[in-house]
């Protein structure tokens, strides 16, 4: 019998320690039920919203993973096994499931798609053309709706959903301010992205550097909440728009962090802030892919990898993602 | 000679206290300047907005009026001098003059309008024809996007903006919760404005009457901003719609309040919420008319008001309508 190693959510992480939340286990694996997929996966994603299911709260975006179960993650790998005709041995996918060396996907539920087997990087589905893309295509054309010529900030900037959005910010005719921490991402925000401002928010004094922005910043693709958020709101210029992506800062409190301290400014300014959540886009993934692809091939949309080697390592990859330890898209390559 | 009574901000209020940074003074009229319009004012409205020239903030929508000059403020009344072509003696007209007997204004820099003069109550001008309306109206049917069938929260449901609001949303088809202060205000609204839940903050638990709305709360109309909105966020809808209209609770702070508890549910909900301001919208005026005038002509838009005689009685009539004494619009009759 195959054995299958996978993370088990033992019980729910206390404040950011979630590592002794999570083990190792191994099993045989089990016969399929009609309708699942097995995949063998290649690589997992490291996201942040996955650390909201090892949380016990209920009103968050997902709900908690049940104690005991395997730990969910973004998988990207091939079918070994199908019990849906629609995929078969063989073909290249990638959607939810767990973090193992085999994951079991009902297609429907786990967002399950046939993936383009002939780029030359593969992992460019977790990159340029994965759901980071996609979040941030939606959260910079619809959801900030910015426009060619406009100021757009982004926060976490460097990181896999901020550095596309950063890019794609430029592609269309924006100019980007990009917020990172560490001048090691400042110089790769300026240097590989061509970012108009990089702000390195450990060591700079974030308000101060956005308050040179004249016209004031029109759009924010916002990754993490806090204390950027008050930074940002009254340097917003008016009728500005902020894109909820993420509040990293908030997935490992069990309770809510406080509101942002100028949320005056949304009516003195005419703000928009609005959350979006990308799986609620997942079907319009096709529609976005066209523009993607393009500028991924005129090498104006690229991603840089952090891999780890190994499912015994996914707690390490995943740490240093949720801290900000990497440029760019955390992966774990099994 | 005739004289000129009018309120002069003699200095920035301290806190909640404004009547100490106001006195009446008396002046000569003197000669309008070219462009300038002199309006012999009927009615004042108050507007808690109005409060925010009185600050010194330099971060709200208005900029401070200086010390020393008259305090502004929305004027009814007839033009019995005019420099503008535009307008003639005996025009009825509504615009931003000032705290006065006679108020003097530049139309285009006052929004002066030529008002319809047929209509069997002029105070309408102030009511489900003035400004109150068209924020009622666009708050409602364009910021918050309420649909029939939805379920729309009003807060100060039974002031002047509110209660337009409510109507608006039962006379397109949602149904509607207003909250207000007293059981004199929810008895208003459920009787006179027919809405489907009254709440009164001051008795009630908000949170948990919301709760009772089963598929959430699509919209809010926010007239005040604090603890309601705390109580407003974690019962919304996926996809609810916030109209920030105004934070009458902060106008008087001289600090920006703290943001909502529950900012989080913006991404975990997906929440849009958006500030609007009216005088962005002063120009489109025209284009809600047909629909106010004709619900005012069915009965379905009606404004209650609650009038104070005497320009010496300003403070207290706007003093009143800042603690939300009355039940509808505050307005003095000169």
């Amino acid at each position: 019998m195959t054995k299958n190693r996978y993370w088990r959510l033992d019980k729910h992480p206390d404040g950011n320690e979630f590592e002794s939340a999570l083990s190792l286990q191994e099993e045989e694996l089990q016969p399929l039920a009609e309708g699942e997929i097995r995949i063998r996966v290649d690589w997992l994603s490291m996201d942040a919203g996955t650390r909201m299911w090892m949380s016990p709260r209920t009103d968050g975006y997902q709900p908690p993973l049940p104690l005991g179960t395997k730990m969910i993650g973004l998988c990207l790998g091939r079918v070994c096994e199908s019990r849906d005709p629609r995929f078969a041995e063989g073909d290249l996918v990638r959607g939810f499931g767990q973090w193992a060396d085999f994951a079991v996907a009902v297609p429907d539920v786990a967002g399950l798609e046939k993936l383009d087997d002939g780029i030359s990087d593969l992992r460019q589905h977790f990159g340029a053309l994965g759901m980071n893309a996609w979040t941030a295509y939606v959260g910079v054309r619809e959801i900030a709706a910015v426009r060619p010529g406009e100021w757009l900030a982004v926060s976490a900037a460097a990181g896999a959903t901020g550095s596309l959005a950063c890019q794609i910010g430029r592609n269309i005719g924006a100019k980007v301010v990009g917020i990172a921490g560490g001048p090691e991402k400042c110089r790769y925000l300026r240097e590989d992205l061509g970012v108009d401002l990089a702000i390195d928010y450990r060591s700079e004094d974030v308000a101060a550097r956005l308050a040179g922005v004249e016209s004031g910043i029109n759009a924010y693709f916002d990754n993490v909440g806090g204390p950027l958020l008050d930074a940002l709101l009254p340097n917003m210029a008016h009728y500005g728009r902020v894109a909820v992506c993420g509040m990293v800062s908030n997935y490992d409190n069990d309770a809510p962090m406080p509101g942002p301290a100028r949320f005056d400014q949304v009516l003195m300014r005419r703000l928009r802030i609005e959350g979006f959540f990308i799986p609620d886009f997942l079907e319009r993934g096709a529609e976005f892919m066209p523009q993607l692809r393009a500028w991924m091939g005129e090498g104006r949309l690229v991603m840089r990898f952090e891999e780890t080697a190994g499912l015994e390592n996914v707690l390490e990859a995943y740490r240093g993602m949720l801290t900000g330890r990497n440029i760019g898209k955390a992966i774990v390559r099994l």
